[in-house]
């Protein structure tokens, strides 16, 4: 028996997002589990990195488990994809600790959010991203970004994943690039509270939309209990969203984080 | 009552292709119908520049109708696109002569089509396109395309609208590029043969394969009766496919070009 690494690459939106609901919901976390049973997998829950929204894609989701494997790894590799639907794939396999938790030893996260400056709707894009019209000034987007780096308290961002836990977290990028009428948002962090990135996305949109003052982002990291950002309630829609990344020390072993 | 032409996209996937086949199949041409006589249609069948098979896109489709319209062209664009589904959209509308038909007064036509380069499946990636390894060489398809160039008889290639009808077409461009996984073939002609875009990307897939010889299919186009690529049957799969654009005269005035 050992521990196996695995990187999944899915299509949200015909998901009820990543993590296992009760019978009747389509998730990630369910096909990837119907799909281990098939090879003799008799655990009784995967491991994950982050539970994606309903809606949310990845290219770069990590899970763990454990399993009886007598082939390569590559079989193993072919065995998941196998019995996997056309909506999610297994990009890569690794033996991992026997400790390993794809979640508690992760030491940062990679998001991108998609804009799709457009004024009509545009059928072949916008099932992964958020079409918006005026197109936004992306020196804005930039300007609002900035105040957003660095170690926080992220409460008026999101919630953390017990009640009352830690919501610092520390924010090593956001960086907005351009490409003709497409918007690209590239988030990371040591890790995310729920619903954070699409809530930064959505509140620097509003402020480069003038909806929003720059300055009560800043306001709102310093004073989240009565944050300014409050007074516009929203999220950027999830299509737009794709978990890229979560990084881990080379022989994924913990990085001794203490976490809350 | 005016002509209107109006430019459609629209996400193939979930439609049985663009013209209507009777009560029970979901395609675009019933869609279109549908949504314009919410607004006053009363014809019986609108025109269309092209009739995209089963799963194939477009972003430059052309139709043109009939309608009683007394409000701005702007409004004719909400209003058609507002009883659109989400996988179809109306980019474009602008008045047409009364004679103005898309298809007969095209005067050209460009399809694209996109091949990915990955040994895994990539959920968020193939939806539109041909997933392909190994990687195909860019030069051998180069060198394939250049063949296909200039007026030749391609009934090896495809069938005529119409039994026994001129299987001469003009290929102005086949142009292959690269951008690191993604392949784009992009494809003009004065017109098109039906299956004739995916069934040139096939061979010339099939040639930088290794699976057919350049010659191949310069003997094909000089001898269709007795072509060598019939030895290799099959079509680029539709996913792949995009209809970009559609060519007329400025004035949308009927180019003269006689039709079999």
């Amino acid at each position: 028996m050992g521990r196996y690494q695995v990187i999944l690459a899915y299509d949200g939106t015909l998901f009820q997002g990543f993590q296992v609901q009760g019978k009747q919901a389509r998730t990630v976390q369910g096909v990837v589990e119907s799909s281990l049973r098939q090879i003799g997998w008799q655990g009784r829950s995967l491991l994950a990195a982050g539970r994606t929204d309903t809606g949310v894609h990845a290219t770069g989701q990590v899970i763990a488990f454990d399993l009886e494997w007598a082939h390569s790894l590559d079989a193993l590799l072919r065995a998941i994809n196998a019995n996997l639907p056309p909506d999610v794939a297994a990009q890569e396999v690794r033996p991992a600790p026997a400790d390993f938790h794809p979640r508690f030893y992760a030491v940062s996260r990679r998001y991108r959010y998609h804009i799709l400056h457009r004024a009509l709707r545009a059928p072949l894009q916008e099932r992964y991203a958020w079409r918006l019209w005026p197109a936004l000034d992306l020196g804005d987007l930039q300007r609002a970004a900035s105040l957003l780096h660095g170690r926080h308290d992220f409460a008026a961002f999101g919630s953390p994943p017990q009640p009352g836990g830690n919501t610092y977290r520390t924010i090593q990028q956001v960086a907005w690039n351009q490409e003709d009428d497409s918007l690209t948002c590239d988030v990371q962090a040591d890790a995310f509270l729920y619903h954070m990135v699409r809530r930064m996305v959505f509140i620097q949109v509003a402020v480069a939309q003038g909806r929003l003052e720059p300055a009560e982002i800043a306001q709102s990291l310093q004073f989240p209990a009565q944050a300014a950002v409050d007074r516009l309630p929203g999220l950027a829609p999830a299509c737009g969203l794709v978990l890229v990344d979560v990084a881990y020390l080379p022989d994924l072993s913990s990085p001794r984080i203490a976490w809350e």
